[in-house]
Protein backbone atom coordinates (compact mmCIF):
# COMPACT_ATOMS: atom_id res chain seq x y z
CA UNK A 1 0.00 0.00 0.00
CA UNK A 2 1.96 3.07 -1.32
CA UNK A 3 -0.30 5.83 0.23
CA UNK A 4 0.86 4.74 3.76
CA UNK A 5 4.18 4.02 3.02
CA UNK A 6 4.22 8.15 2.09
CA UNK A 7 3.01 9.03 5.66
CA UNK A 8 5.57 10.53 8.02
CA UNK A 9 4.74 8.11 10.76
CA UNK A 10 5.99 9.34 14.30
CA UNK A 11 8.50 6.81 15.96
CA UNK A 12 5.55 5.00 17.99
CA UNK A 13 4.16 4.21 14.65
CA UNK A 14 1.09 7.47 14.73
CA UNK A 15 -0.03 10.20 13.04
CA UNK A 16 -2.31 12.49 14.62
CA UNK A 17 -5.81 12.81 13.02
CA UNK A 18 -8.34 15.39 13.27
CA UNK A 19 -11.74 14.87 12.68
CA UNK A 20 -13.89 17.09 11.46
CA UNK A 21 -17.92 17.38 11.49
CA UNK A 22 -19.77 17.53 7.28
CA UNK A 23 -21.87 20.38 7.12
CA UNK A 24 -21.17 22.15 10.22
CA UNK A 25 -17.24 22.31 10.02
CA UNK A 26 -16.80 21.35 14.02
CA UNK A 27 -13.63 20.44 14.98
CA UNK A 28 -14.96 17.38 16.87
CA UNK A 29 -11.47 16.17 18.35
CA UNK A 30 -7.97 14.84 17.44
CA UNK A 31 -6.53 11.49 17.82
CA UNK A 32 -4.46 9.01 16.72
CA UNK A 33 -4.18 6.61 13.95
CA UNK A 34 -1.65 3.62 13.33
CA UNK A 35 -1.09 1.64 10.17
CA UNK A 36 -3.97 -0.54 10.64
CA UNK A 37 -6.18 1.86 11.94
CA UNK A 38 -5.44 4.15 8.99
CA UNK A 39 -5.62 1.10 6.49
CA UNK A 40 -8.76 0.18 8.46
CA UNK A 41 -10.93 3.43 8.22
CA UNK A 42 -10.18 3.72 4.95
CA UNK A 43 -11.83 0.51 3.92
CA UNK A 44 -14.24 0.21 6.19
CA UNK A 45 -15.38 3.83 5.86
CA UNK A 46 -15.84 4.45 9.74
CA UNK A 47 -12.96 5.98 11.91
CA UNK A 48 -10.91 3.48 13.51
CA UNK A 49 -7.93 5.32 15.94
CA UNK A 50 -5.51 4.14 17.89
CA UNK A 51 -6.01 4.32 21.62
CA UNK A 52 -2.18 4.93 23.06
CA UNK A 53 -3.79 4.30 26.66
CA UNK A 54 -4.94 1.27 26.00
CA UNK A 55 -2.44 0.27 23.24
CA UNK A 56 -5.08 -1.16 21.08
CA UNK A 57 -7.53 -0.53 18.11
CA UNK A 58 -10.23 1.98 18.39
CA UNK A 59 -13.13 1.46 16.62
CA UNK A 60 -14.77 5.12 17.24
CA UNK A 61 -18.24 4.30 18.86
CA UNK A 62 -18.12 0.86 19.59
CA UNK A 63 -19.42 1.49 22.91
CA UNK A 64 -21.41 4.52 22.80
CA UNK A 65 -22.86 4.12 19.52
CA UNK A 66 -21.27 7.37 18.30
CA UNK A 67 -19.85 5.79 15.23
CA UNK A 68 -17.78 8.68 12.44
CA UNK A 69 -18.42 7.88 8.83
CA UNK A 70 -15.94 9.45 6.42
CA UNK A 71 -16.97 11.54 4.27
CA UNK A 72 -13.16 12.58 2.58
CA UNK A 73 -9.94 11.72 4.21
CA UNK A 74 -6.74 14.20 3.61
CA UNK A 75 -2.85 14.49 4.55
CA UNK A 76 -1.28 17.93 4.87
CA UNK A 77 1.64 18.81 3.44
CA UNK A 78 4.14 17.31 5.46
CA UNK A 79 2.61 14.04 5.36
CA UNK A 80 2.42 13.76 9.39
CA UNK A 81 -1.21 14.88 10.19
CA UNK A 82 -4.31 13.30 8.85
CA UNK A 83 -8.28 15.58 8.72
CA UNK A 84 -11.11 13.20 8.31
CA UNK A 85 -13.84 14.96 7.29
CA UNK A 86 -16.81 12.67 9.08
CA UNK A 87 -20.58 12.21 9.64
CA UNK A 88 -21.06 12.14 13.69
CA UNK A 89 -23.68 9.12 14.57
CA UNK A 90 -25.67 10.77 18.20
CA UNK A 91 -24.39 14.28 17.62
CA UNK A 92 -21.50 13.27 20.63
CA UNK A 93 -18.05 12.60 19.55
CA UNK A 94 -17.02 13.43 22.90
CA UNK A 95 -16.48 10.95 25.63
CA UNK A 96 -18.03 13.19 28.87
CA UNK A 97 -21.09 13.70 26.57
CA UNK A 98 -20.32 16.90 24.73
CA UNK A 99 -20.99 17.38 20.97
CA UNK A 100 -17.04 17.66 20.45
CA UNK A 101 -14.02 17.53 22.80
CA UNK A 102 -12.68 21.38 22.31
CA UNK A 103 -15.51 22.62 24.79
CA UNK A 104 -13.26 24.30 27.44
CA UNK A 105 -12.60 27.87 26.44
CA UNK A 106 -9.70 30.11 27.43
CA UNK A 107 -11.44 33.32 29.22
CA UNK A 108 -9.45 35.91 31.60
CA UNK A 109 -6.70 33.19 32.16
CA UNK A 110 -9.00 30.42 32.75
CA UNK A 111 -10.32 27.14 31.45
CA UNK A 112 -14.22 27.99 31.33
CA UNK A 113 -16.64 25.30 29.85
CA UNK A 114 -18.79 26.63 27.63
CA UNK A 115 -20.95 23.38 25.78
CA UNK A 116 -23.50 21.65 27.74
CA UNK A 117 -23.12 17.66 27.97
CA UNK A 118 -26.27 16.05 26.10
CA UNK A 119 -25.76 13.01 27.44
CA UNK A 120 -24.78 11.58 30.26
CA UNK A 121 -21.80 9.42 29.86
CA UNK A 122 -22.93 6.60 32.36
CA UNK A 123 -25.76 5.92 29.82
CA UNK A 124 -23.26 6.13 26.77
CA UNK A 125 -20.70 3.74 28.63
CA UNK A 126 -23.04 1.24 30.30
CA UNK A 127 -20.55 -1.71 29.62
CA UNK A 128 -17.98 -0.06 31.64
CA UNK A 129 -17.48 -0.04 35.81
CA UNK B 1 -0.18 30.39 35.51
CA UNK B 2 -2.58 28.23 36.63
CA UNK B 3 -4.02 27.48 33.17
CA UNK B 4 -0.71 26.80 31.70
CA UNK B 5 -0.49 24.03 34.48
CA UNK B 6 -3.52 22.20 33.81
CA UNK B 7 -2.47 21.79 30.19
CA UNK B 8 -0.88 17.72 29.81
CA UNK B 9 2.01 18.94 28.04
CA UNK B 10 3.93 15.92 26.29
CA UNK B 11 7.30 14.85 27.27
CA UNK B 12 9.20 17.31 25.44
CA UNK B 13 6.64 19.74 26.84
CA UNK B 14 4.69 20.35 23.67
CA UNK B 15 0.84 20.46 22.75
CA UNK B 16 -0.61 19.69 19.60
CA UNK B 17 -1.99 22.94 18.39
CA UNK B 18 -4.60 22.64 15.78
CA UNK B 19 -5.87 26.22 13.80
CA UNK B 20 -9.35 26.72 12.33
CA UNK B 21 -10.13 29.69 10.34
CA UNK B 22 -13.31 32.14 11.23
CA UNK B 23 -15.70 32.52 9.17
CA UNK B 24 -14.94 29.60 6.39
CA UNK B 25 -14.43 26.57 9.14
CA UNK B 26 -11.95 25.83 7.40
CA UNK B 27 -9.13 23.31 8.93
CA UNK B 28 -6.09 25.68 8.07
CA UNK B 29 -2.75 23.36 9.68
CA UNK B 30 -2.10 21.24 13.07
CA UNK B 31 1.41 22.77 14.58
CA UNK B 32 3.00 22.49 18.06
CA UNK B 33 3.40 25.03 21.16
CA UNK B 34 5.31 24.73 24.21
CA UNK B 35 4.47 26.55 27.63
CA UNK B 36 6.31 30.06 26.43
CA UNK B 37 4.53 30.05 23.05
CA UNK B 38 1.15 29.46 23.89
CA UNK B 39 1.67 32.02 26.77
CA UNK B 40 2.54 34.53 24.12
CA UNK B 41 -0.25 33.50 21.43
CA UNK B 42 -2.70 34.11 24.30
CA UNK B 43 -0.87 37.26 25.31
CA UNK B 44 0.11 39.17 22.16
CA UNK B 45 -3.13 37.73 20.29
CA UNK B 46 -0.98 36.05 17.54
CA UNK B 47 -0.53 32.60 16.84
CA UNK B 48 3.06 32.18 18.08
CA UNK B 49 3.62 28.06 17.18
CA UNK B 50 7.16 26.02 18.73
CA UNK B 51 9.10 25.02 15.51
CA UNK B 52 10.13 21.28 16.96
CA UNK B 53 12.97 20.86 13.44
CA UNK B 54 14.22 24.44 14.10
CA UNK B 55 14.10 24.05 17.85
CA UNK B 56 12.90 27.68 18.39
CA UNK B 57 9.39 29.74 18.83
CA UNK B 58 7.68 30.20 15.54
CA UNK B 59 5.83 33.57 14.90
CA UNK B 60 3.48 32.16 12.48
CA UNK B 61 3.60 34.94 9.54
CA UNK B 62 7.49 36.30 11.11
CA UNK B 63 8.61 35.48 7.19
CA UNK B 64 5.36 35.51 4.93
CA UNK B 65 3.87 38.26 6.64
CA UNK B 66 1.16 35.67 7.05
CA UNK B 67 0.09 35.85 10.51
CA UNK B 68 -2.48 34.53 12.57
CA UNK B 69 -4.58 36.69 14.59
CA UNK B 70 -6.31 34.92 17.45
CA UNK B 71 -10.38 34.94 18.22
CA UNK B 72 -10.91 32.04 20.48
CA UNK B 73 -8.33 29.70 22.31
CA UNK B 74 -9.79 25.86 23.33
CA UNK B 75 -8.54 22.99 25.17
CA UNK B 76 -10.14 19.64 24.82
CA UNK B 77 -11.44 16.85 27.25
CA UNK B 78 -7.90 15.62 27.94
CA UNK B 79 -6.11 18.58 28.16
CA UNK B 80 -3.80 18.07 25.57
CA UNK B 81 -5.24 19.51 22.31
CA UNK B 82 -5.51 23.26 21.52
CA UNK B 83 -7.87 24.12 18.89
CA UNK B 84 -7.07 27.80 17.97
CA UNK B 85 -9.92 30.00 15.70
CA UNK B 86 -7.86 32.52 13.51
CA UNK B 87 -8.39 34.84 10.98
CA UNK B 88 -5.49 34.07 8.47
CA UNK B 89 -3.55 36.90 6.93
CA UNK B 90 -2.75 36.75 3.55
CA UNK B 91 -6.02 33.86 3.21
CA UNK B 92 -2.71 31.61 3.22
CA UNK B 93 -1.66 29.20 5.90
CA UNK B 94 0.65 27.02 4.33
CA UNK B 95 4.49 27.15 3.19
CA UNK B 96 3.54 25.56 -0.23
CA UNK B 97 1.33 28.48 -0.99
CA UNK B 98 -2.16 27.00 -0.12
CA UNK B 99 -4.58 28.50 1.61
CA UNK B 100 -4.38 25.67 4.22
CA UNK B 101 -2.28 22.52 4.81
CA UNK B 102 -4.33 19.78 3.78
CA UNK B 103 -4.73 19.44 -0.13
CA UNK B 104 -3.70 15.96 -0.22
CA UNK B 105 -7.12 13.46 -0.47
CA UNK B 106 -7.43 10.01 -0.44
CA UNK B 107 -8.40 8.55 -3.77
CA UNK B 108 -8.40 5.17 -5.16
CA UNK B 109 -5.35 4.46 -2.62
CA UNK B 110 -3.58 7.58 -3.92
CA UNK B 111 -2.97 11.17 -2.37
CA UNK B 112 -4.27 13.43 -4.98
CA UNK B 113 -3.50 17.13 -4.46
CA UNK B 114 -6.93 18.66 -4.64
CA UNK B 115 -6.10 22.44 -3.71
CA UNK B 116 -4.26 25.28 -6.18
CA UNK B 117 -1.74 27.28 -5.53
CA UNK B 118 -2.34 30.70 -4.63
CA UNK B 119 1.05 32.14 -4.11
CA UNK B 120 4.75 31.18 -5.53
CA UNK B 121 6.50 30.09 -2.70
CA UNK B 122 9.44 31.61 -3.74
CA UNK B 123 7.76 34.81 -3.32
CA UNK B 124 6.17 34.09 0.69
CA UNK B 125 10.30 33.80 1.57
CA UNK B 126 12.46 36.18 0.13
CA UNK B 127 15.06 35.74 2.91
CA UNK B 128 15.28 32.46 2.27
CA UNK B 129 18.06 30.67 0.42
Amino acid sequence: MKWLDEIKWTDDGLIATIAQETGTGKVLMMAWMNRESLQLTAKTGHAVYYSRSRQRLWHKGEESGNQQIIKDIRLDCDNDVILLEVEQKGGIACHTGRHHCFFKQLKDNQWLEVEPVLKDPNDMYQNQG
